[in-house]
């Protein structure tokens, strides 16, 4: 089936959502970024709006907020992760959720500050919020959580970012230190000019609060406050040496469970699942009944994410 | 949802689906073995039935076809993969489909040697087919494909039986002779007496063949005499020493696309993905927008495989 989305976000993902529903089946009928919407009932041209927001620096000319008013039948919230009260993320999903529309969120910040909120909206609504694209970018982490069943996975464990990966992958494998690793990776677009959000751990804790939230099913309710949450910004190189002469390595491993969000860097086997190089990401799944499951992938990019955000959009059909 | 699950087979698998379905909320009210069937529309007790099958030797004192007309929502056929008609599995999962009522496959051999003619039968009838228990035990390889689409995936790569991993890696580790590893194997249990299906490269080309014919969508349909299939008995333990001073090892490698199945032995990176250790198994998916996705964990045994049959039940909820 066909559905109308409209996209709120022009960034990375968001670009990638309107130029790929078309491949899904799906029709894009607005697109909003910061300052400007582009809406049409009938369908927007992804190429012509996307043309356009590269010429002009707007999809259209229409106000960003006339997007969510816009006919459309589920709302895709790709708009950069904002922390505490989660705007103005929150209040996109909202306004389809109460709508009774679908919302289906790439932006981190309304599952992991506010899941307990987020999930009282969908309890009230007839539409559903889906959020497969938060953990993970293209991994189907949370499909094969509920297809598993929450109920039988007792923990999940990995690497979720791939900046502080790559950062850490390249100090073990050619002896360099933090900071010249650090300048390499921004000179090759892994990591942001800013990169406190990657290298403190923040990013893979969210992704592991929401982990947290998904498996504790409501008993529990998990914020980025909650974790226990330490970056890799003081290991030194001589650390990873020695991990080395013992054949490990070290790896920024985040874990959730039912009781507890943790990220950090920890020791792994040097050849184990766990010592991903570069920037892919894995998630472990420990099972109740069929031992440890690993899925891993490509963990962020605008295409790859914005094909969790459309397996999404095509399970709410 | 609850659902009333009739169980035809009680070995490994059937016997675990028994055990666990109560955890998973959902019922069982016939069982069969080869030689007899318990029946109860009121819901069996677990635990009666299979104590029987072990004092007995048989699970009840009904008929074993008495099964197929009992009392269900979902028939779960795990009795032994047979080729060519892949009988009598295909009537089982046939009785359950033309009485409008789901079926849900462990047995290999419907799936990949009568593939059309099952997805023919699900056409005509108001029940489902699924089939994820098929494919890499408790790896929810089909689900991932599902939820990505078929349509974005080109092709699936991997190791889909653990038998055969388990001898080529003791090979590689220890270098030790074929005939030696899977003698030891055998003795482990990790090996049949009869060890042809899995060495000589059939088992993984059934899953392969299944993947296939998933993957083509009904635009081809895949038997195993489809595929082109080598097994792992000639492979010298020179070769494996060779590949090692090369950084390199061999596994049983299968891959699928919507054009052709092939299983084989094949020179993989030593420390890469591919070169699962021990039982464990794995599958590369290549998708067009995302990369390359892996999944891998337990491919066989009976709890294992009953978690992929009791997500199966779950989804047709």
């Amino acid at each position: 089936m066909s559905l109308n989305v409209a996209v709120v976000g022009a960034g990375a993902v968001g670009r990638s959502v309107v130029e790929l529903a078309g491949e899904y089946g799906h029709t894009v009928t607005a697109v909003a970024d910061s300052s400007s919407a582009a809406i049409d009932p009938a369908g927007l041209d992804p190429e012509a709006v996307l043309d356009r927001k590269d010429r002009e620096g707007a999809v259209g000319t229409a106000a960003p907020e006339d997007a969510l008013a816009a006919e459309y039948d589920v709302l895709v919230e790709a708009t950069p992760t904002t922390l505490g009260d989660a705007e103005p993320g929150f209040s996109h999903a909202r306004a389809a959720l109460e709508s009774d529309r679908h919302a289906v969120l790439a932006n981190k910040g309304p599952v992991a500050e506010r899941y307990g909120d987020l999930m009282a909206l969908e309890r009230e609504s007839e539409g559903s919020v889906l959020f497969e694209a938060t953990v993970g970018g293209a991994i189907p982490v949370l499909s094969t959580i509920a297809d598993f069943g929450a109920d039988h996975i007792t923990a999940a464990r990995g690497v979720l970012n791939g900046t502080a990966n790559f950062i850490l992958s390249r100090m073990a494998a050619e002896g360099l230190g933090y900071e010249h690793v650090l300048s390499e990776a921004q000179d090759l677009g892994v990591a942001e000019a800013d990169p406190a959000f990657d290298v403190e751990g923040t990013d893979a804790a969210l992704k592991f609060v929401i982990l947290a939230n998904v498996l504790s099913q409501g008993d529990d309710e998990y914020r980025l406050d909650d974790a226990d949450v330490e970056g890799i910004k003081d290991i030194p190189g001589s650390a990873l040496d020695l991990a080395a002469e013992d054949g490990r390595t070290v790896r920024l491993i985040g874990e959730a469970t039912p009781e507890r969000v943790r990220v950090g860097p920890r020791l792994v086997p040097q050849h184990g699942a766990l010592a991903m190089t570069g920037t892919r990401n894995i998630v472990q799944l420990e099972t109740e009944h069929a031992g440890q499951l690993n899925v891993s992938g490509r963990g962020a990019g605008g295409p790859e994410t914005a094909t969790a955000v459309l397996s999404d959009v095509s399970r709410l059909e």
